[in-house]
Parts: C-alpha cells; sequence; structure tokens
C-alpha cells in the first residue's frame, strides 16, 4: 500500500486560513506540513525538537532573541530544540515544516494561536 | 548555537556528480538530502524506513513493482518502508530526500551505486 502524491503549491493553493498547518506527508514519525502565514507569531520554543523552516514563496524572518534570521525562496533553516524563536512574515509566505508527529506549533507557549495539525482535502 | 541558511536551489547548484547525496540539513535524527540524478538507478528496499523524495526541477519517475509513479516539481511521494522501488530520470533531475541519518542510498542492495552521505562546501 503505497500513498499518492501530494504538490506542495496545490496543497498552499487549497489553504485558506493563515498559521494553520497542514499534513502534507509523512516519513515514519515525522510530519511534513505546509502553511500560509503573515504576520507575527509568538515567542516559543519546542524544548524537545528541531524544527525546520523551508520557505516556498514570500520571506519568512525567524526572530531569534539574539538575531534575526531572514529566508527567501528556497532557503531552509533549522531552530535547534530549545531555542526561542518567533516566525514573522510582513508579506503572505508559504513555508514547509519539518518535525516530529505531534510537535504543537505553539510549543511551551499554549493558547489561542495553538493550532491542531490539519489534513489537507 | 544555530545552524545556517542553506538555499536548496544553490546547494545543487554547488554539487558536480550525479546520484551523490548531500546533506542539506539536519532535524534531530534526520537528515534532508539534495541530489542531482539522471538514468536509472536500482532497484532496491528500504527495510527499516519510509524514503520522501520531492522534485525540484525535471521529473522522477519512482518505479514500484506494479506501477510508475511519475513527479513534476513540487511533487512530493513517499516510498514506505520495505516497499522496493527503483528512481529513474529521462532528463537532468534535482530532488530533495528526507530519511533517517545512517539511511544507505542503495538500502538492501549495496554495491557500486552505494553512496556516502556527502557534506556541501
Amino acid at each position: 500500500m503505497t500513498s499518492d502524491v501530494r504538490n506542495i503549491l496545490t496543497a498552499l493553493d487549497s489553504i485558506g486560513e493563515l498559521w494553520q498547518p497542514h499534513r502534507l506527508a509523512s516519513v515514519n514519525d515525522y510530519d511534513v506540513k505546509v502553511a500560509r502565514i503573515e504576520g507575527e507569531f509568538i515567542w516559543h520554543t519546542h524544548p524537545d525538537t528541531d524544527e525546520l523552516f523551508l520557505v516556498v514563496s514570500g520571506e519568512l524572518t525567524v526572530r531569534l532573541r539574539d538575531r534575526d534570521v531572514v529566508l527567501g525562496p528556497n532557503d531552509v533553516f533549522v531552530v535547534p530544540r530549545g531555542v526561542e524563536h518567533c516566525p514573522r512574515a510582513t508579506v503572505e509566505t508559504r513555508i514547509v515544516l519539518i518535525e516530529p508527529k505531534g510537535t504543537v506549533n505553539t510549543g511551551d507557549a499554549p493558547g489561542e494561536r495553538t493550532s491542531p495539525l490539519r489534513e489537507l482535502d
């Protein structure tokens, strides 16, 4: 039994809401997620896992406490586990995330910005 | 201590040899790899892990014993663990792979096509 092909751009086009990660694919116990973002998220930390950001389109700033990391299309950046960060996008930006299953978008700072992982149509 | 930004296209441009996976980033105990491929690889299986293929440019056919899965740019496909497959590209194709650290490109069929994971410059 094999899974289906997913297209990253088609998947992103199908997402209506901002800051809502959707599952594109799974590799063992990891999820590859897509999301549309714009504006500033919240400061948070994932104490137990690294988090990979890949920009598909737009511009993502990963704010860290000591610097800002700015990513354009096809740029990849990994926030190491335990490093506090705050994603920000001044224009609509489309991203891919890679992290272990069960990783919550708001990490150690749950609240109104917490979003369960959604399934694509 | 945080890692650096990597650009997928720049990384692929820097690779000289075909069928040589290079490490783009790591997320915990997983590697995200880039490779340039053209021609047909060998039939093999990864008994213990899924393997994700993402096409950046070109066209990748993942041959399975019961069908061919054809991927274009931005398409993603996961070969489940234990499923025999043979990648093929009739034009030069640039891909991203996601799999656990230590996964060997030829899986259960080691030989002259086996390539250690390389580091980017």
